[in-house]
């Protein structure tokens, strides 16, 4: 029997699934890591840290399965955005700055002031925001210009843990088109942007498809794993890519809809589109397929705050009624009807990406009268973080179409109300897979297809399991057609404000 | 020893106090009655359950004091804008309608809409809004046709109590101005607001000033009240003008602010003036002193609806440690900074009259981030009723220059971090006098000039005992100083979002 192990390389953690070729799992091992912010703005990870962790989480679920055969293939899905300057000896000369870093952020603020980030949008699909490593570039050459000239490499997390095992230096097309560094069109490293953050093409890995696969492990990493040494590296794709692939988003039409910690919401087209506001990414991944899409902050961290800060006696209530505590929140705010009698929140307590790119952006509520209680509230807060969702859907629309069919995972499925909520406000059926660790089970599927195993991506639909449908209810999605221009309109009115307030709060509070 | 009786016929209740003449209070007594709110938008009274509340009342502070001496003097405050159809024989029609009936909005709003309620308001200083009998007059005539023809006589309801104790039908300056059937300038009734209103001057009673006193009480009600047959009646003033006068507040550019369950901004000028927004009234009250200022729907009442929807556990806490849970609210607040780390609340839960003049305006809260609590909150809801407060005082400012001195009273004073909070956000020293029932003891004052023992309203003050002063601290008006300009925007911002979020409020809420 031969094994595939695929792993997902995340912003806290590495997730490695060991499964054999009829997608049958074997083990499960999750290896976390600290995420360094010295200063708010920070977000670092150690590079070396990580690699270890892919080690141990590989080595974990080898020796729990107890194979009778071979690991053919590890298949890599990994964070996006990540970057790490390496000196002429591959060796790191930072900690990686993953997508949370927001240093950078001056330098996205300029381009998209002065139009140039517009520019480089429309050549390269990054959206513009200091997650990118195209203005990370910029934030070091300007202010750490001695690292900058020192780095004979600048890679991404991905890249640097591959070249670790193999010795080889080699960048997958959906990672590298994450980086702002890649032409959409010609699907190569971009003049404009290389000339721009002064990186030179001898710097950057060789590109190479989502299925390229090679041999080479050294011998150590190996036998400290317990695989062969002839096991193959299929280089996989982006976490972003692979999780909508591994919820069997394949066809164009389909929208793949996370919502855990942070939320996103992508579709695949087949050729690439540009939002003339520039409010989703679009990253060629393979041939003929496009990811389009956009990253939000304020996904389920947004419920854990009105959790935390409205609800603190509730959890206790929770506890001598043995029922968790988020599900406590969903039975309240099913006490209070559909569009939270009249009242409207807007989740952007993190600063919000998608639809806004707008690091400044704050929440609120709107609509008080004296009849509302926390109940609204939390209604309000659920119904708030979906209306964000649809509101980044419509603009997807606007590049790829009515949307076919919404397929959801993520930690919010567990709430049925905020499930059907979603539908409601869609007014779409949403279909949550049974599917499990959607990450890690795409990057094995490319694995089989790097060895030719399998050959259409659309057959990943037979390892998916049964699915939840939820249908939208016509009285209840009436209420939210009323609210939802309102909803649009008021971050539309709010935008104005965004930049004073943001400002006060970094002048006033930042210093406690 | 010669005794005066100062009665305030107010909303939910009648306060009477009797005073000796040197001031001193003997008894006070408070008979309160029902508002009937059969329908969301009507608020109205039974005129005759008043009138014995005034009977029992005075009745109660007479047998409590034991006097060696006699009453001379009943002088009258009352609450302003009510309005009752009474027969040819004096007898109501209707239950009184109270300032808080909003059944004539769609009037208001044509005429807002139209641009005549600005005309009106430049002749009669009733600002745009349901409350002016004005509106009342054309919603009854429109919609109560048969009641509107059988009328006879159109008064409030403290001509309708001196009728029934005296026979005589007369209406003070000061209401007959809060109708808005009173020419600013020359002080009579004004013929195009008659017109308008279909109403004859002959329906009206006879116009008197506020000194006005005449004999001739109802034996059978002097005999229950246990005063003699030739006590004097004076007319006094409204609620407003005289709580205005009794915290001393009399000198041009002297605000006198209340914050009880709603509040009021005030201030006398000395010649009629006009807000080219029709933000303020202006209601003459004597040669010379005409009462500019601006009635708040939103007052302690929002910091009551925090208390009730956001602090139901922290009530159990202040129980148990024996502390008030409205002073608990304030020490929550004290535990954030001024400026509530950029949290901004707009208190408009009840529709607002100044300085919006819209019953469709809604609360918010704007600003959040993660750090934000609880604590946060009801710091904001406090600052926010103050900056509400302090954009009405600007746009006072306009029409009556800087504030000499801001004298404060009401429930709120209860709170040193409350009132100290205006001190900053006003950046002026706040005057808290010891006063007690300012509006009985200026109609107690007045009825002393009418007899002749005091000729300058200013000797008031002689009555108002110690004084707190609350200074404005630098530091943090500094804060407020940020903050405030950005609360002053988002007032306009959420303005074109007031009548959808409204329309759909009653639209799939009011049933319930
Ligand atoms: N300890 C306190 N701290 C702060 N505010 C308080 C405190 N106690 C009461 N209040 C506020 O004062 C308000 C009541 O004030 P007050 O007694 O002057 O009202 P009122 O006379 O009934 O109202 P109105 O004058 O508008 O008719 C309450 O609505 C409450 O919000
Ligand atoms: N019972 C529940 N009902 C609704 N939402 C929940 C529930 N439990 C967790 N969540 C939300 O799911 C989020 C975590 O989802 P998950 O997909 O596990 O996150 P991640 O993969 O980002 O760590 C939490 O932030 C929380 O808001």
């Amino acid at each position: 029997m031969d094994y595939i192990i695929g792993i997902d390389v995340g912003t806290t953690s590495t997730k490695a699934l060991l499964y054999d070729t009829d997608g049958k799992i074997y083990a499960k091992a999750n290896k976390g890591y600290i995420l360094y912010q010295d200063t708010p703005d920070m977000a670092e990870e150690d590079p070396d840290e990580i690699f270890n962790a892919t080690l141990s989480a590989m080595q974990e679920v080898v020796s729990k399965s107890d194979l009778d055969g071979k690991v053919v293939a590890i298949s890599w899905s990994a964070q996006q955005h990540s970057l790490i300057a390496l000196d002429e000896n591959h060796k790191p000369l930072m900690r990686t700055m993953t997508w949370a870093d927001n240093r950078a952020e001056r330098y996205a603020a300029k381009y998209k002031q002065n139009g140039r980030g517009l520019e480089f949008y429309k050549r390269t699909g990054l959206p513009i925001h200091p997650m990118g490593p195209f203005y990370k570039l910029l934030w070091l050459k300007n202010e750490k210009p001695d690292l900058f000239k020192k780095a004979a490499y600048w890679v991404g997390i991905k890249e640097y843990i591959i070249w670790r095992y193999t010795g080889v230096l080699k960048e997958e097309v959906s990672m590298a088109a994450a980086t702002g560094l890649l032409n959409m069109k010609s699907v190569q490293w971009d003049d404009e942007a290389l000339k721009e953050t002064g990186v030179k093409p001898s710097q950057l890995p060789e590109l190479v498809d989502t299925t390229d696969k090679f041999q080479g492990i050294h011998p150590e990493y190996a036998k400290v794993m317990g695989v062969d040494e002839d096991v193959y590296f299929v280089m996989g794709a982006t976490d972003g890519a692979l999780s909508t692939i591994g919820v069997g988003a394949i066809d164009t039409g389909v929208l793949a809809i996370n919502i855990g910690t942070s939320a996103a919401i992508r579709t695949f087209v087949d050729k690439p589109v540009i939002d003339p506001k520039a409010r989703l990414y679009c990253y060629p991944i393979m041939k003929g397929k496009y990811l389009v899409g956009g990253p939000i902050n304020n996904g389920g961290i947004i419920l854990n705050w009105a959790h935390d800060s409205l609800f603190g006696a509730e959890q206790e209530a929770a506890k001598l009624l043995d029922i968790d505590s988020y599900d406590m929140l969903s039975r309240i705010a099913a006490t209070v009807p559909a569009g939270s009698d009249g009242l409207i929140f807007h989740p952007y307590l993190g600063g919000e990406r998608a639809p806004l790119w707008d690091a400044n952006a704050r929440g609120s509520f709107f609509g008080l009268n004296r009849k509302h209680t926390r109940a609204h509230m939390i209604r309000a807060v659920m119904e708030g973080i979906m209306y964000n969702l649809y509101s980044v859907s419509l603009a997807l629309k606007e590049v790829s179409g009515e949307p076919k069919a919404v397929l959801a995972a993520g930690g919010f499925a567990r709430s049925q109300l905020w499930t059907q909520m979603m539908a409601d406000i869609f007014e779409n059926d949403i279909i949550i897979p049974e599917s499990y660790e959607s990450g890690s089970l795409a990057a094995m599927f490319l694995a089989k297809m790097a060895l030719g195993m399998e050959d259409n991506l659309a057959d990943i639909k037979k390892y998916l399991g049964k699915e939840n449908r939820y249908q939208p209810n016509e009285e209840t999605f009436a209420r939210y057609r009323k609210l939802i221009p309102i909803y649009i309109r008021l971050s539309r009115d709010f935008s104005t404000e965004y930049k004073d307030i943001a400002d006060y709060q970094r002048e006033f509070t930042d210093g406690k």
